[in-house]
């Protein structure tokens, strides 16, 4: 058994940064010459003066004529003067100022009679004039070192003269995935494989801070071909990063390796994904060794790799947008540590007219769960002086869209079904242009969520068993003020088979069968609720089932375990069986509901869903999809405490 | 004499947006597929679903241990259980959890033992387990139409085996500039001619705003080849702006090509600079003629091109950061239009403790003045309900940096020198990285900003006629507080000539000479004070001296007169002369100070200054610059009220 290694002391995010920092200001970096029409986005590395003036005449700043000042004295609108023969002389915008004259009279100001022009007020000398250097002076200095080089600049250079421009060298960085388990993500990973995105997504990353890339991919985590690649790294590159194994795992060999060879600065830091970072060098060359799950690394990567990227080119970091919001809901969080959660943003409480924050909705937390990051709106940070964060708390939130974008986002936890996403499709493609973000949180919670104030929308198959109505008295149970309930559709739950299966299951009571192992869902899901509801119809007790007590937590768990043999069969709904390819015998139809505030049910937002609910679009995009009884599509009902028993 | 055409009515800039806007909005944007790999910063033109579950097996989150949470059953702090044989598995993170383990205890939270392993607590099922799908599950609709791919989408999509993705096409441009005035930056343009710097501005912020270009540079402005170039760009490109021509000279043929071959929406929008601005269509292709002058071209594409080359690409604009600001003297406008003014920051009064706002320094104004904009730090924007701003008002700022990066600025407003040039680049490369603005202002206008609280600090070299002192005596009669002077040195003025003059100038009296024309300073500028003073001291009278009335408004007009020889000779600073290849003879020496409140006297920013200036680069500097005497320099003088006479 190999040698276990622990952790070095961890540091605060603060600590960290600040030492990273003072390492990378000690890099000088390299500069080079280059054209400045290529300059974009580079960083001046020495100042830059004028070679020429412009304009290098004096020019007319107006279409009109020029005159001499002189000629002009005392024309008032009452008593005008009327220029003749060389008194003037039409100038364009731009034109030279003819020997002799030296002011304009713009076009609009003058009347044009057969015998001269007519003018109506004196002009001093060089009114309407640009005057040599106007725009900038031969030698004058234009630029500092440091600078970033923007379009205007590019164009102010190009009219000074200043066709090459010094700049600091991108940075060029080694991009080191390393583990066996590690395969292309063009492959098919075997279970126990993972596919390597990490390493494109951090030269994406680093590309877009202004690096250079000179090798991404893989290598495989021996020690020996490791050593051998970031020693390769070390003598060609600027920045050398290896993602996965610099933790403390028996095969993660990245410490000992920078030990042995470099300095280690930190190996730890406090935050939340990203904590097993490394942060290093090796023959003066900086290193980092980030953590190899997906959102770790992402993290870690922001907070020291692009500020490594952009220190070697003396870049300064782009401002991140942050703004206020409050959480709805606790949110537990070890105290010492930063943790980012990925949020959504609903600004809806703040367009009643009180003046009020925007709601953080948590979506699932964890290192790598890149569904919630690609459709988050934000990235909320718990400080590391707190412990968690209490119900209506505020918090910082790091925007990753501008914040007009996000202004009118209607947040949707509750039961998935693939027909949201449809919805989803149709409203981001509208002319509002309105995001719907959802987070499956399944039908009770998602209930909870809306009555807390913290998603704007729900959907919810709850079924009552003591009536075998769905949603209605569950709601009027707890609700706090007038609900609507929009029938989005009914929908079928069946049983899961593979293509390959012999069984001929018709309904329940064929699952009595001790040939059949059943693989069932977790209490408290919606599917396992009507499970339950429907034994009980059928008189079926859960022991005669063989795999009842066998509990997965996703519809996707017991569809994976079905496809790979493990159970025979499951009860799901439709578009999880399609996903795996597994055959779907329908049982049951049961109401598939939207559910919102009744105060906005004129919301804009609101109205577009019903729009769209009722069109023919959605319910033939519906029907081709089988599975959907429309029967009561676009019916809404009311719940709520008036209706309280 | 060409007709003279006429704008057609003026749009708000409001108005003008909306309309561009409800036209682009019914273009439908071409689509394309192209590699996940390539698609960073693309914007999605259909939903994206996952073709395979991440994880597709059950992986254990941590490192340590995996076991059946039935073994663990009972495990507490107190009465550990020990594990043995086939009941644990060390797993990595990451592994597969092996058949008949559904739990992982982290390598922390054990005890290794020769008899097994040692445990402190109970573990439930699939603690520490990444189940199937965690990630991202087969099927799941991950983003929608209308997404900005960002690194993790990029990620995310990989992850789940998609690797083409549907996106919106770039918009081709074609950006032509017109003008027979108009020759390449490459060329050395005549008197009357310009260098074409703003197709290429242009295209760089087309490309950055997500654009390709099919061409860009210019195209003569006889109508005939004019409505070619159009004609093709049509053809060939999704957006077509031209560059100057838009207005209403009589060779601006623009607005008829456009007229006659498609639509104009808006001839003319209230922003200055930008205001003679087109938007149309030609066959539906939407068409903008920009303004020539360059930053009525910059603010127009800003305003009307980024907000084209996004919608064709269905991207959202990015926000702009803004900030308030207080402006501390008054700023003028035309009521009905939006301008435009490039200001400088200052962040020193919010240092003092007193909650207050940044001032807002403008530079000089117009619509061609491209070394304003390259080193202005934001746009501030004196609304269109406005006419101007009073002392003290707040005005919302456009930041051309990131807040952070302007909080050290140093504005300083006065005379120009290229020994500040050299200041300014040292405080840029220090630790501290220092802004130190430089507006160019002359001694006393410098002086009255600095009192009024406007600059941070000033540059003079103000004599007294009646003592012959520099700076002190007026400082102490207009000073509302304590002043510090900072001298950075004694400095030459002399006389410019022509390299190739056969004059013999040796001082002041030599001017008398009939068959020399001087060009003179204007009335207020330090150096006719100068002049002035030493023409007293030698008893000429101007009269003496022919082209004494002859007045320019800078060093480099003088110098630019004395070059092509419209003048033989004139009085300025040597930095000058050096720039323009002009002899000159040392006449007189006078004091240049650095002035600044008292009370910043141990501000680390003053202290960097005065490090800098005794240090012995920059005295070396001096030396190799010539025209320097050190013997005062790093001296502080007092000024102030209390030595008011």
């Amino acid at each position: 058994m190999a040698k276990r290694k622990v952790y070095l002391a961890k540091k605060s995010l603060e600590e960290a940064k600040a030492i990273w920092n003072n390492f990378l200001s000690t890099i000088e970096p390299k500069k080079e010459t280059i054209p400045v029409k290529e300059s974009l986005n580079r960083i001046t590395a020495s100042p830059v003066q004028a070679s020429r003036s412009a304009p290098n005449f004096n020019a007319s700043a107006m279409d009109g004529i020029a005159v001499s000042s002189e000629d002009t004295a005392g024309a008032t609108e009452r008593e005008p003067i009327t220029l003749k023969g060389n008194q003037f002389k039409y100038v364009n915008t731009g034109n030279l100022i003819p020997e002799g004259y030296n002011a304009v009279i713009k076009i609009e100001d003058i009347n044009q009679l057969d015998s001269g022009i007519k003018i109506f007020k004196s002009v001093s000398p060089w009114h309407n004039v640009r005057t040599i250097g106007e725009s900038v002076m031969k030698g004058d200095q234009i630029l500092t070192s440091n600078q970033k080089l923007k379009a205007y600049h590019i164009g102010a250079l190009l009219e000074a003269g200043v066709f090459e421009v010094e700049v600091y060298a991108k940075p060029v960085l080694t991009v080191i995935s390393t583990g066996d388990e590690i395969v292309s993500p063009e492959s098919s990973p075997e279970p126990g494989q993972y596919v390597d995105f990490n390493s494109t997504m951090v030269k994406e990353m680093a590309e877009e801070a202004g690096g250079e890339i000179n090798f991404y991919g893989v290598v495989s985590d021996e020690e020996k071909a490791l050593k051998a690649a970031i020693n390769q790294a070390t003598q060609s590159s600027d920045l050398v990063i290896t993602i996965a194994g610099s933790s403390a795992g028996s095969k993660d060999f990245t410490a000992s390796i920078v030990e042995e060879k470099g300095e280690i600065f930190v190996h730890g830091v406090e935050i939340q994904p990203g904590k097993p970072l490394l942060l290093g060098a090796i023959e003066n060359v900086p290193f980092i060794g980030l953590p190899g799950f997906p959102l770790s690394c992402l993290h870690a990567f922001e907070n020291f790799g692009t500020m490594a990227v952009k220190a070697l080119q003396k870049d300064s970091a782009d401002a991140d947008n942050y703004i206020q919001a409050k959480v709805k809901r606790k949110l537990a969080s070890k105290p010492g540590r930063v943790e980012y959660v990925r949020v959504n943003l609903s600004f809806e409480k703040s367009q009643t007219g009180q003046e009020d924050f925007p709601i953080a909705v948590p979506r699932r937390r964890g290192s790598a769960v890149m569904k919630s990051q690609a459709q988050a709106d934000g990235i909320l940070e718990i400080p590391a002086d707190r412990e968690g964060l209490a119900v209506d708390e505020l918090a910082e939130v790091k925007l990753l869209y501008p914040e007009s974008c996000l202004k009118d986002n209607l947040v949707l936890a509750g039961s998935n079904d693939p027909l949201l996403d449809y919805l989803q499709e149709l409203l981001i493609t509208s002319a509002q242009k309105i995001k719907l973000r959802l987070q499956s949180r399944g039908s009770q919670a998602g209930i909870h969520a809306l009555i807390r104030g913290e998603a704007d929308l729900t959907t919810a198959h709850l079924l009552d068993p003591e009536t075998g109505e769905y949603n209605l008295s569950y709601l009027d149970q707890i609700a706090e003020e007038p609900l609507e309930l929009l029938t989005l559709a009914w929908r079928d739950q069946g049983l899961y088979l593979s293509p390959d299966s012999q069984l001929c299951l018709k309904n329940i009571n064929d699952l009595k069968n001790k040939d059949i192992t059943f693989i069932n869902r977790q209490q408290g899901a919606g599917t396992r609720i009507l499970f339950d509801y429907q034994l009980n119809q059928s008189n079926i007790k859960p022991a005669e089932i063989k795999g009842y007590d066998r509990e997965e937590y996703t519809h996707a768990a017991v569809a994976q375990a079905v496809a790979v043999g493990s159970a025979d069969t499951a009860l799901g709904i439709r578009a999880v069986a399609k996903a795996f390819g597994l055959n779907f015998i329908p049982l049951f139809s049961e109401r598939f509901e939207l559910i919102y505030p009744t105060r906005l049910a004129e919301d804009y937002r609101i109205k577009k869903i019903k729009e769209i609910i009722k069109s023919n679009r959605f319910q033939e995009y519906l029907t081709e999809q089988t599975g959907y009884d429309l029967k009561d599509t676009g019916q809404i009902r009311n719940a709520g405490p008036s209706r309280r028993r």
